[in-house]
């Protein structure tokens, strides 16, 4: 029997297998002159060419988009590599007039177009480009974590805690909706787990347990915010990397995450050529980012600006008098001040020492008692990917703040006990996975890097 | 300076550092003697031995629990491997009376003790072993796809559609639950989704449709069920692996599936001896489960059982008459007999073609157009551990079954139009990560071998 190849492997191994007979399977991308064919089936955005010499294939079913099976010859000509078709067996039919309407179409396409067919977008180049470098990313944060023995935990999506103790919670609830309309007061014992539930916003309070217990652990996981953002930046459901590591102190997950960024698009740059390059041409005609490949080049050769949060504040008001307040959050418009001006070198700021007012109560302060132990880490035209900070370990301490922030204690009393424990030094961050993959690959709207975007007024 | 190496390390190259002074940092196992430590720092449930031969160093505050840094020469003695300590920096103190209250006390606890203690749990040797043990599947599932060139996928929590079918599944709203009730009728149009939203109960439609434009994909996340089922194989929210094949058949998932199954365990069986050791030791104590580590080699070495379902009604009948109706889908007490009776070898159980009434819509039927072209795989002790088809293609097949089965069309209308894509042959399956986790680690109660359990009228 004839052997199974992908087109990728076709593509890169031709050598091997040139001028045998081959199965190929994949979906018609071209069919020229009733003779070329270009075939994909989803392994690379570089079709494989068939030609139609053989006169007992009937041709009449084939048209652009309709899926098959080829055997034939792999054979070498002018135009490159080339399959000479014995046999070709057409898998049902296609919907001409849903398939010429739709964003399959052979022409450019907008991504606010591709966005309004989801369901179709994994077939264009463009997704296909985006979704394997989002899966070697995936792939690679855990490899990379696993060999530095980190333990994963799954953290709960449904929980009852809301560990940032800001932004928007969704609830869920059991109870039929208009049942709940009739009654006078809603009764959460009613409710499968007898109390109020929300999606969870962090993995954070979850996974520091578990530090405890195993020292090295990460979650990376869907966390949630009900906020009503409709930004480029904002998903009501999204990706993050948490890890927290005992004994760890603020350098330490400096180093870590730095280490890992560099790490993560090293290991693009050299594996994803072909996304890459495609996803650079395509920057280049039709977005802001006119060079790609380079920019993250720079990315992992260069150091990163290192500043504390005092110092940044000074350098916006030096530009812009009054700016920025002491105390107020880095905000886009100050980002913006930072990377065009301040730092115009297109790499990313580590800015430390937050004021504890914009940060969760669970970081650690510093000697002076209104800075914590923090780090964010901005990247140009993204703004904030990594957030992380070392952690409160004395239980008073912990307990003062809480209560002076009338934080709802009885749902977190798990967690502050945790200190009962020994007041283990530790550390740990979180990293926006959708934000790293949209700066890798350039996209400028982070619904055009994850398959189903949730965002206010939009689920799947 | 000296450097800081885990105990788990140092346990399996002792060799190496042998004389060498070294740091290691953890807590306090045992304290015997005012002499003897025994540290541990959660890399290995194996304590590292410490002696404190040194009169510099203050043992008032050394006790249980506590966690501290040491300096000290690695040494062997008649004892084995030890480290002579030279100096201890303790961090903090711990709470006495909370620690001998809680399951950290070094004495047996059992399961449901250790579950009223989740965020304590993962000190535990037990859960220890059953975490390392999830984390090295959940990285294997990732590689052996990902070596398969299958891109990840990952699919929404909240959607719209309930892709089974059946089973109740958790409402999702922004809504102010007392709000509702104050108004005559639930308005979804202020809701932030202007629309009825649920937690996902699988990731398979929006993952075929991914497989349309990839050809190997998969997804591998949280799924949700909000039937109220307090049983040892039920979690409200649970793992799944949903891998999606463009051109497999049934033939090829199932050998997909037992190859993935034969895999991990291979690779268990050889990467975690010292968890399944204390697990094979713990089992044999206080649990079912009597022979842990041969009936998982049993798994990897032997031929799985094959059988249809209507001969598996038959067998069921023959040893007990109308034990079965054909259509019923296979429970419990019917597994039971399978593996205590009719096969009782500890193997698992591939029952194929089962009825299109107990299947979900999307599945192929078979010529007889009352089967389907599906398979479980059936686990002993533990029941379904997988389930797969193949997928309808046949756009008008496919709407006509929905239409019968009276299934809101309005939802998953994008999912019927990717049959017009070409009516592409593909199959896929979905495994129980959890129920996959507890058969290897032996353990009869699902709840013990997740972070965090959810399951009704528990939500952490």
């Amino acid at each position: 029997m004839y052997k199974f190849y992908n087109i990728k492997y076709i593509n890169e191994n031709n050598k091997k297998i040139l001028n045998k007979i081959i199965i190929i399977k994949g979906w018609v991308k071209y069919f020229r002159n009733n003779y070329f064919l270009e075939i994909n089936d989803g392994s690379t955005i570089k079709n494989l060419q068939v030609i139609i010499k053989n006169k007992n294939i009937k041709k009449k079913k084939i048209r652009i988009g309709i899926p098959l099976k080829i055997i034939g010859k792999l054979i070498k000509t002018n135009n490159g590599i080339e399959v000479n078709a014995y046999k070709i067996k057409i898998y049902g039919k296609i919907d001409k007039d849903f398939f010429n309407k739709s964003i399959l179409q052979n022409k450019f396409h907008s991504r606010s177009k591709l966005r309004q067919q989801l369901s179709l977008r994994f077939r264009t180049n463009l997704f296909n480009c985006i979704i394997k470098i989002r899966h070697f990313l995936f792939i690679k944060i855990h490899n990379y974590l696993n060999l530095k023995k980190f333990i994963y935990i799954n953290t709960p999506i449904i929980n009852k805690n809301n560990a940032e103790g800001a932004g928007e919670v969704f609830k869920i609830t059991t109870l039929n909706l208009l049942d709940i309309d009739k009654k006078s007061k809603v009764n959460c014992k009613k409710d499968l787990f007898k109390c109020k539930a929300n999606l969870t916003v962090s993995g954070q309070l979850e996974v520091e347990s578990a530090m405890y217990g195993l020292g090295k652990v990460y979650t990376f996981g869907p966390v949630f915010r009900a906020d009503n953002s409709n930004t480029k930046k904002h998903l009501s459901e999204f990706w993050m990397l948490e890890p927290e590591i005992m004994f760890y102190k603020l350098k330490d997950i400096i180093k870590l995450s730095v280490n890992l960024i560099k790490y993560l698009i090293k290991g693009t740059l050299k594996n994803c050529k072909e996304e890459l390059d495609y996803l650079d041409q395509y920057n280049k005609k039709y977005n802001n980012c006119k060079d790609l490949i380079n920019r993250l080049k720079n990315i992992i050769n260069k150091k990163y600006i290192k500043i504390s949060y005092n110092k940044t504040i000074k350098l916006l008001n030096n530009y812009n008098k009054n700016i920025i307040n002491w105390g107020d959050d880095i905000g886009s418009e100050h980002e913006k001040i930072l990377f065009n001006i301040v730092f115009p070198y297109e790499i990313p700021i580590i800015i430390y020492n937050y004021p504890k007012k914009i940060k969760p109560f669970y970081m650690k302060l510093n000697k002076d008692k209104i800075t914590t132990k923090s780090i964010d880490i901005l990247f140009p035209s993204i703004g904030e990917i990594i957030g992380g900070s070392e952690r409160e370990t004395s239980y008073n301490k912990l307990l003062d703040r809480i209560k002076k922030l009338k934080i709802n204690i009885k749902n977190i009393m798990w967690y502050i006990n945790l200190r009962k424990l020994g007041e283990i030094p530790h550390s740990g961050f979180g990293l926006g996975f959708d934000r790293l993959v949209q700066y890798i690959t350039g996209m400028n709207n982070i619904r055009d890097i994850i398959p189903y975007p949730i965002y206010p007024g939009h689920i799947f």
